[in-house]
């Protein structure tokens, strides 16, 4: 395990490097200068978990068989190229939602002297993707198809961006919009594509798969990810701060959370008072209050209840697919997130 | 020529239509009534002269003779990809700038409510381009090579963006920088790939060329772009406000503007002091004492030397090409923007 994620990591180095000898462009070094501490600020520092896992979904669709050198490296930089992605998403975000800090550091746009160039960086961090694909994929049977994976998935994920936009509008504060179809579009469009469906996704490519053979497949990632991402808003209210990393703020933010849109599904007339004055206010008071509610109206139970049921629904799905191997992929997905605690 | 632009528009219709019934995601009434006044507002408003040009290309690639139906709407599908690539980079650098107004209305962003989800609207532009390619290209044998165009230009761009961005860091005003080494680089990436030779190259495309033999044509096409960017930082200072549509700022802002590097080239001692003092200043004073210092050194005759120079030099390389018709196309872009007064 420490030995795969430092595999991976040699492989950064050596996309790093590519990229900053592009012969596209004309560097001087002023300019590398200010990719390289670019990339390394926004692109290797998170958990890493959707790139490795491309590596890990590939080994078992090759049923667990030792894989060459070159299959470790390529499934490393589709990896990557995730990664990359993320970062790309990341960066944006962090501007658009005027955030602080990301990954325990400033957000890049915070750091002296970035500021909206890191606009132009993210659109950067965006197309080095296809710079990787072509140099190390130009010449596989599946190029087409992988460009045409990332292209559907970003258009997919920014899709999802704008809803969650346009649904918390500036002075636009409307509880009556948060509904279980609004979570669930949002958080499948925004999250689930890039972070479930893609890794695997790139593996079954890798592995000559044909991916309109695989909607079942897509589809079973999709409810695993929208699944990942009712935990991350429980977590939010829920978890404990110290294990998470971070103190939630989306009964602040006015977010459309599950919690939030489960408690307006089970309040009484009071209740839904309460939610309408409280919810979306940075008061501690105010914050406290949903709190309450939220306790008074047992969401921990209902999440429990949520969890159970998911988890069942997407265990039958798996064992419904016909290959044993890509069994393995959803398997291992699923083990990696039920119950987590943070 | 009125006709050919109402084809065109007709097909910008037509493709915004499919962009909003894209099944790749689940539209509501909110999403779309968004992305459909996104589009009217950035995409349409232009002088379209890099899409209409991909039409006019590929007709003198195919001698003249009447093209079909199919032929015009896709030609036309891609000058409008290069239409959605500029509005993208347009609504980012306006964002990343501060800027006003654009095309004689306010910047995307500062339209009340939009603000920074100007920049995921940037992102869906961009996204929407391998959308358009996606739904009426994916058959044809030149599709893949379509992406890796679209992509190696979008690189390209936002590299010189890049330049442009940290050459100009706020605080770091120094003129010692601006040489016509650093000017050619920021214009030939910043411009002339998307605006020159992206055109031409799709036209080659889908007249079956292998774009791997026509580096000839993309070197001619990336001169004349250079060449078009000093006129147009030529124009910012010496042309006719009420002709070019606007007043020019880049003495103000402190551009990396060709007229300010010759000024460098061609200067005293005492020269460059009151450049050193004045140059990058919005005080009207200054901006004055730096145009008097244009007109000692005689920039205009500079300039028409410049101008004369490179056209000769272009007329000289475009009649060493073998083929008469490509020989017509850079004809072409060269006839409209020689001696350009706008
Ligand atoms: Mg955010
Ligand atoms: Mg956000
Ligand atoms: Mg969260
Ligand atoms: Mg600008
Ligand atoms: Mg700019
Ligand atoms: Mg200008």
């Amino acid at each position: 395990m420490a030995d795969l994620k430092s595999t991976f990591l040699r492989v950064y180095s050596v996309l790093k490097q590519e990229l900053l000898e592009d012969p596209a462009f004309e560097w001087t070094p002023d300019s590398r200068q200010w990719v390289e501490r670019m990339l390394d600020y926004n692109v290797p520092g998170g958990k890493l978990n959707r790139g490795l896992s491309v590596v890990d979904s590939y080994k078992l669709l090759k049923d667990g068989r030792e894989l060459t050198e070159e299959e470790i490296f390529l499934a490393s930089a589709l990896g990557w190229c995730i990664e990359w992605l993320q970062a790309y998403f990341l960066v944006l975000d962090d501007i658009m939602d005027s955030s602080h800090t990301r990954r325990g550091q400033p957000c890049w746009f915070r750091v002296p002297k970035v500021g909206l160039i890191a606009t132009n960086d993210g659109i950067l961090l965006r197309n080095h993707i296809p710079r990787i694909l072509k140099k190390h994929f130009r010449g596989k049977a599946y190029y087409v198809d992988l460009l045409d994976l990332f292209n559907e998935v970003e258009f997919q994920t920014a899709s999802g961006q704008m809803i969650d936009l346009i649904t918390t509008l500036e002075g636009e504060k409307d509880l009556s919009k948060y509904t279980l179809s609004l979570h669930r579009r949002i958080v499948q469009y925004k999250t689930a594509y890039y972070s479930f469906y893609l890794p695997v996704a790139c593996a079954l490519l890798m592995a000559g798969e044909n991916l309109d053979n695989h909607i079942a497949v897509k589809d079973i990632l999709v409810q695993m990810g929208i699944y990942f991402q009712v935990q991350d808003d429980y977590l939010d209210c829920f978890g404990d701060p110290k294990t998470i990393g971070k103190i939630g703020t989306d009964i602040e933010d006015f977010k459309c959370s599950w919690l939030v849109v489960k408690a307006l599904e089970h309040c009484d007339e009071e209740q839904k008072k309460v939610l309408y004055e409280h919810y979306g206010k940075a008061d501690p008071a105010s914050v406290a209050k949903v709190k309450v509610l939220y306790n008074e109206l047992n969401l921990q139970g209902v999440f429990m209840e949520y969890e159970n049921e998911s988890y069942e629904i997407l265990v039958t799905s798996i064992e419904a697919h016909p290959s044993k191997s890509v069994q393995a992929v959803l398997k291992s997905f699923l083990a990696k997130i039920y119950k987590r605690q943070k």
